[in-house]
């Protein structure tokens, strides 16, 4: 089980030199595989298709039968923190995440208590042993979860929001609780992601979806500080290899050098800003995952090579750079354009690192 | 027709030294006021609104009767232009605008050609010159129009767009296409708002919603020069007044120094990024306009005026700042709430100006 082959991952998280860019694509299980569709539909709905331990073992590993990607991850959800603390998740067709029983009170936010993971989060834990043991040290496995902004985000407003009204009110009326609430999400998803380090996560990714609604002065004191905490908390070493963790906050370019201060090895950037820039901030502190506009999958496969070449160029010579779309895939993307993507990172990469 | 009683707000956004900062809302003609709702009912549908001069006058005013702004915006669409080319603008309940005629073939680019103002879109004519006589001198009136990136989008989706899908397609696999699009709509664009600065419009706006989900390079392509474009066009002087312009793209902090190119009086910044950043930015050569998050009008009145405070401390003193909100009003917004916001602005920000 600790031997693995293709370590170049986590490698560059680390800063590590790497012969060629690891690449992996965020949403790369999912509904642009037709085999995906197939086994998603077996399983009934969503969640049960991430309560199933074999069946979202299957779909982690569908799409590295068909690219060259250098990590795996975690087949589930960002919101499984929540659904264990009894907010009861489900995903309504056609409007994403919902919860039976959104926080509507401070009452509701004074009860919340941090979910043990091998009880209530069981079925995640499982799978993450399942995909371990099926990888077979071909690459490292992803663990996940939201960040505590964007989990509280979904359980104010009841699911996806446009405006964040009621996240945003409370935060800027009742500061106190909103903290609280922050907090007891932040000692969640610590225990969370070192519950997937112990069952065999490799490296970790926080997912800050939604830091990017908020002012730069607000993202520093209700998102920035909870994974900091989080990161602190993190288990760092595992099977005598580091784990690595990336955090990833969309539309937050303006905050990259302030996400320093997070101690991450590494920051996903998206694509709304140059990865030359970036460098720039960041200097050789953190490793930088990303940053491919999502779109361009839509482009002829000529398009496609030529843009992972500008991407490459971008972040230029050196270590720290791990090849990412600046978003999830698209479900309406044709699987042989992810080939041509996949396949331009392997061929382009190397006179980077030479 | 040509005293002008408050001209803070021109004078703010050619930098020149004011009393107070001027303050003005994005949507401030809108859902969330009760007497809009009701002539919104008895127009009929938006675009009976829109295309009827009396009642876009009505609703232009209303918010001057509530709140001490400094500035009206005419009441109409972003897409009007794309109407006038025969593309057929309607808005279904709840999914936003939609073209009966979209975009799907070159050739259909191909055939586009320039309205004439005067008479395809001689309903926005018709309500400039009706708000004018109906304002009385009291504030200046803004023109506006959608950039030719944002405009493009909408025709080649359909309507509004999750991802962009068939506008970035097109922009990278068929850029001359893209181009020879983004530069008719540049000209329509040009005649369309010098005839709002003949029919009496004294400043104007360009709104470039969706400059945002590019990457800085092509947003640098595709989206600022047809912008730079117009403002080259645009009629300078009216009624012995120079006429100010305002670019307004939402989510590109990362590309506010190479905006100034643009050549407008004025950027607008939304709430993702620190005033006092962006001014430091572009130093003393454009007005700023913005940028409180537009989820504060959700906070108690306390927080709201706390706020307000911020954004000025952030811009600090000096000309140049026209207070804003980062984005459009929300419909949900309390009406009384948007008076402690205005009435806040007027009694906090003297003292930047002394």
């Amino acid at each position: 089980m600790n031997t693995l082959q293709n370590d170049k991952f986590l490698r560059a998280l680390l800063r590590q030199p790497v012969e060629s860019t690891p690449v992996w694509m965020m949403r790369q299980a999912g509904r642009y595989l037709p085999e995906y569709r197939a086994i998603r539909q077996q399983a009934g709905s969503f969640m049960d298709l991430c309560k199933n331990p074999e069946l979202a073992c299957e779909v982690t590993l569908q799409p590295l039968r068909r690219y060259r990607l250098d990590a795996a991850i975690l087949f589930s959800d960002i919101l499984t923190i929540p659904d264990a603390m009894g907010l009861g998740l489900y995903f309504s067709e056609g409007e994403g995440p919902r919860f039976h029983k959104p926080i509507v009170s401070a009452k509701d936010i004074q009860a919340l208590t941090v979910p043990d993971p091998e009880s209530a989060l069981s079925y995640v834990m499982e799978a993450v042993r399942t995909i371990r043991k099926e990888l077979q040290g071909r690459v490292p496995l992803i663990g996940f979860s939201g960040s505590p902004w964007t989990l509280a985000t979904y359980m104010l407003e009841g699911g996806s929001s446009k405006d964040f009204a009621r996240s945003k009110a409370l935060l800027f009326d009742q500061p106190r609780l909103m903290h609280q609430l922050l907090d007891t999400l932040a000692d969640a998803v610590s225990s969370y992601l070192n519950a997937q380090i112990a069952a065999g996560a490799q490296a970790v990714m926080i997912f800050d979806t939604w830091g990017g609604v908020l002012t730069p002065r607000d993202y520093n004191d209700f998102s920035l500080p909870y994974m900091q905490k989080i990161v602190a908390n993190l288990t760092k070493e595992a099977e005598n290899r580091t784990v690595p963790s990336i955090v990833f906050s969309k539309g937050i370019g303006h905050s990259l050098v302030e996400m320093m201060r997070i101690g991450a090895n590494a920051l996903g950037v998206d694509w709304t800003m140059n990865l030359s820039d970036a460098r720039q901030m960041v200097g050789d502190k953190v490793a930088l995952q990303g940053n491919m506009d999502p779109c361009i999958l839509y482009a002829s496969a000529e398009r496609i090579q030529q843009e992972v070449q500008t991407v490459l160029a971008s972040y230029g010579r050196g270590n720290g750079h791990i090849f990412n779309l600046g978003h999830g895939i698209h479900p309406a993307v044709d699987p042989e354009k992810v080939k041509v993507f996949i396949d331009a990172v392997h061929e382009y990469s190397p006179k980077y690192h030479i």
